[in-house]
């Protein structure tokens, strides 16, 4: 087979761009081999050519102008590792509207302006491939896309966030969530400013990627229930350890009779699910499907040769399946609407501190039943001046729970925390451990 | 995209044979949707067509008659799901030798005749996947050839049998070998004969596999060393429980200064690992590599839906690049050499039985000194009328361990046992956890 040469071009320079750029020289004879193609970087938009990059980019790469890729009729593929909405929404739209296809890294990106840009390469009849957006190197989109394409997966629970999760692995060492978000950021592994983290807005966006493909179904970033892990403290964690179970940052997509439920919060994890052993900044997604049942992949989430990684393998699929109409298409070919606030049905364990006097048992129980939640498992500790509830509920829809929890808050007895979280699990709650 | 009718045949139709045939009918939409083609099952050869099957296969598709197959000139894609290697690989031979693209779950039928079926396929321009002979619906192989194809996957570590797998974590539970044995033959997961699985030669044929594909050289099925857990017992087990690890039935594929060793055999798996969590019949395979520092995927390895969904997406796979040369050629591109017998080198546990008298342990150390393998740990515990030595090794050439365990079983101290593991875990040895 004869090797075709294949100039590509790169949006951005840094850290992925460079990495990216080093993996096609150092692997150009392997990607060739399998391939049949050449792959050569021969264009890098940036802001400052005269910056130090961690691998060379060659003589008269880098540019400063998108001109010089739009203009350049030979760079048929392009990589956009820039990040950020704007411009490379603009400069990818611009790419793929004059018929190149393009490789993204940009989960904001393609959770935000996914429409338009897939709308943009079907008509132009060229390729955007995504699968660095979501969790680096771990290849979920692929998976999802090609190798689960006979799997109705019906739901999509991760761990997709790393420096919340090497967050709430420390806390389980010790230590407040204060001190861990400290040493996280020394360590590299959390933002000066860990909003994004934290709070759970890059989990977001990765989900609503997630949940678009796998259910085939535009999944507004807007839909998803974002809560972050900045409330978790000792008490979370320490309540865990007791029912065998992990605190953990878990975004979740649910189909429920035909109707989407996104979400990503802090869950208790049972200690005998997949999930629960993701340790440190690792990322896990579990897939869950009817010839499948689960598949969870685990890997690094983040990292710039890791991504790069990914990056590298859409672009090999891009020159590999130019033409055949092979999965490039937008993943959506259906319209499902939102499951209602409220309906997201899970077991919940929940949090009360209460009055220790005769009767507060009753009465939260009285909330509870009149609710429809069902209690599987409760233990009274005395803590907080009068006394801590651990509850394990069965499936119930969260509308319910919350209800429940605001009347339970109304209470006289009632003296500080009522929470909610999901449990995840693979077992009953009946099977539960509890200490 | 005008839909593409594609007829296509299936050699068997059994348990596999029957759900492959269901996912086309039931996800044809889908497939559809995704590719543009329509997969039918025109014919099915199967041994009695009177016999009831899982899925009817329609009016006039089964046929006793290859002939019926091979002289169809409109089917152009087979799925083989008949097992065995005679008459299997003669049909599947001719097959790709009349241009026949052909999806195989057959780990015998790849790993002993995988050779002359590629160079078959490659003769006559057709394609020969593989997915479903390992580990069934977990997509590793299209991962290792697809998404990895930048990364230089270096290690390859899996547990690749449900049986050997459900047996072990049963045993974690109490029960012998043998009660647990009898227990899985009940349930289901182990055979009436079990050799294939717990002498290790299931695992034998898919870490070849994988090797070949990960390394991209041929790797004989004689080239692994095969090593069951018929021997393990109760002591293992608990020994392994109070080190914090997990014994485990491990595939492993390791490239050393490109030379290749494959092995399978029980190890002592850190709890921290991720294979450690790999509980009941599901597998699980860890891929190692310089760009992916390490990806895991974790699933059910066996089942006839769950093998189904990975030989669909090996149809869809062919019918959505054909003719392009996407990754369709035979993974082997380089010849490595075999690492010779003993250079395996890792951590080790071993397990001493001597007298409880003085000098016992000077002398241990000494022959294990005398092969330069050097202790990490040592805890020495009242047992089997003497004393029991549980050593924790730096890690070292399996033939030095091994020489050395020959020459502390001559000793006169010696009173039964001497036995090694190898340790597997991303923590160093120091950090290991020891009760």
């Amino acid at each position: 087979m004869a090797s075709v040469d294949v100039p590509v071009a790169l949006l951005g320079y840094g850290t992925v761009g460079a990495a990216v750029h080093r993996l096609l020289e150092e692997q150009g004879d392997e990607i060739e081999r399998a391939t049949g193609h050449r792959l050569r970087v021969v264009r890098a938009l940036v802001r400052d050519p005269d910056k130090t990059r961690g691998f060379d980019a060659g003589s008269g790469v880098l540019t400063t102008e998108i001109g010089d890729i739009l203009g350049d009729e030979s760079i048929k593929l392009v990589a956009e590792v820039m990040g950020g909405v704007d411009p490379a929404g603009e400069h990818v739209l611009a790419l793929l509207g004059s018929g190149r296809s393009v490789v993204t890294a940009n989960k904001q990106l393609v959770a935000r302006r996914g429409a338009e840009l897939f709308a943009t390469a079907s008509t132009a009849g060229c390729q955007l491939r995504f699968e660095a957006s979501v969790c680096a190197a771990i290849p979920v989109i692929s998976v999802l896309r090609e190798s689960l394409v006979s799997t109705n997966v019906h739901r999509v629970l991760g761990i997709v966030n790393g420096t919340t999760n090497f967050i709430l692995t420390a806390m389980e060492s010790g230590g407040t969530y204060g001190d861990v978000l400290a040493e996280a950021q020394r360590l590299g592994y959390a933002e000066a400013d860990p909003t994004d983290d934290v709070a759970g807005f890059d989990a977001a966006a990765k989900i609503a990627i997630l949940a678009t493909v796998a259910f085939g179904t535009r999944v507004p970033i807007e839909w998803v229930h974002v809560e972050g892990i900045e409330t978790i403290d000792e008490a979370h964690i320490s309540a865990a350890r007791a029912l065998e179970m992990h605190v953990k940052l878990v975004a979740r997509a649910t189909l429920v009779d035909g109707q989407v439920d996104v979400r990503v919060g802090p869950a208790m994890v049972d200690a005998h699910h997949p999930l629960a052993r993701v340790e440190g900044a690792f990322n896990a997604v579990m897939l869950q499907g009817d010839a499948i049942r689960e598949i969870t992949m685990e890997g690094p989430g983040a990292g710039g040769i890791e991504t790069a990684s990914a990056v590298v393998a859409d672009m090999v699929s891009i020159v590999g399946t130019g033409g055949t109409g092979f999965l490039q298409n937008d993943p959506v070919w259906r319209a499902l609407p939102q499951l209602p606030a409220g309906g997201f049905p899970a077991p919940f364990y929940l949090r009360l501190e209460v009055d220790d006097r005769a009767g507060v048992l009753a009465r939260i129980a009285q909330e509870l039943a009149s609710q429809q939640v069902s209690v599987a498992k409760l233990v009274q500790q005395p803590g907080a001046g009068g006394a801590v509830l651990h509850v394990v509920t069965h499936e119930a829809p969260i509308g319910s729970v919350e209800a429940a929890l605001a009347a339970i808050r109304a209470l006289p007895e009632s003296r500080g925390e009522a929470s909610a979280m999901p449990v995840v699990s693979d077992r009953g709650v009946e099977e539960l451990g509890w200490a």
